[in-house]
This record gives structure tokens, sequence and C-alpha cells, in this order.
């Protein structure tokens, strides 16, 4: 009984996880058109205030059950992953 | 136009920001409910093989635009935070 239920929970889990996989490409997306968008302008790919911003709207958003700083912590890392595909597609873009 | 493209190119990233911090939050409970099955049945809470299980089906179902190794870490540190989540609710538990 606790097995099946184990496997039913673990089944979910790798539901979310496809989700996220997705939700992450996505985003990453968004984030090398961004990067586009910005170079076409001369514009600095980091902007630390934007960022905030995003941490300070995850913080709000957040209902449980990840503490905020550890939610954070995660999205930084979704950042920095971003900031280096922009970086990469940008290195490339010079190569051309 | 490049400013209006970017506000619109942002828009979209804090819709998937949000959806992102709902599905974290799914995940998170999933990870709370197995945590407890387990704890009801003795077993451990880090289980290695699953959790390779699930980073080789992360490497499968990425079609860019993050490298593989980029994607793996982040759910390294998502998996990290779903420990550490059961194992404060096992020391609550442990106080009841």
């Amino acid at each position: 009984m606790a097995n099946e239920q184990l496997e039913q929970l673990r089944k979910q889990l790798d539901g979310v996880n496809d989700q996220l996989v997705e939700l992450i490409a996505q985003r990453g997306k968004i984030a090398q058109e961004i990067g586009k968008v910005k170079a076409s302008q001369g514009l600095n790919r980091f902007d630390p205030v934007r960022e905030r911003k995003m941490l300070d709207e995850i913080a709000e958003k957040n209902e449980g059950p990840f503490e905020t700083s550890t939610l954070q912590h995660i999205f930084k890392e979704i950042f920095k992953a971003s900031l280096e595909l922009q970086e990469d597609d940008h290195s490339k873009a010079l190569l051309v």
C-alpha cells in the first residue's frame, strides 16, 4: 500500500519535472531574445536592478513550502544560466 | 520600438517566473508527501539511484537552449532544497 502510494507520488514528481524542463527551456529562449534586443541597443546584458525586482516578485509570490531564500537561490542559478546563454550567443555573433 | 519589444519580452519572462514559482512549490509539496511515506516505512529520504534516474530523464527531455549539465545543475539545487524540506519535516515530527 505504501509502495503504491510512493509510486504514485513519484509519477506526480516526474510529471512536474517534465513541466519544469519545458518551462526552464521556454525561459531560456525568452532570455536569448532579450539578449539580442539588448545587444542591438548596446545595452549591458546584466541588469542588477531588474534581477532584484524579479527576486522581490518571487518573494511576494512565494506561499511555501520552500523558504523564500531557498526559492531565490534556485532562481539565481536560473538567472546565472540565462546570462551565460546570452553571453554565448554574443560570442557567436562576434564570430560571424 | 526596441524598448516596447524589451518590455513585452520581460512580461513574458515574468509570466514564466510566476509559473516556475507555482511549479516548484507543487514539487516541494509532493516531495514532502514522499518524505512522510518514506518516514512511515523507515526508508532513507536520500535515494541516489532515484536521483540519478531523474537526472537521466532530464537529460533525455532536454531540447535546449540550456546545456544538459546546466539544467541538471539547476535540478540538483531543487533536489537539495526538497531533501532539506523533508529533513525539516522529520525534525518537527520528532518534536511532537
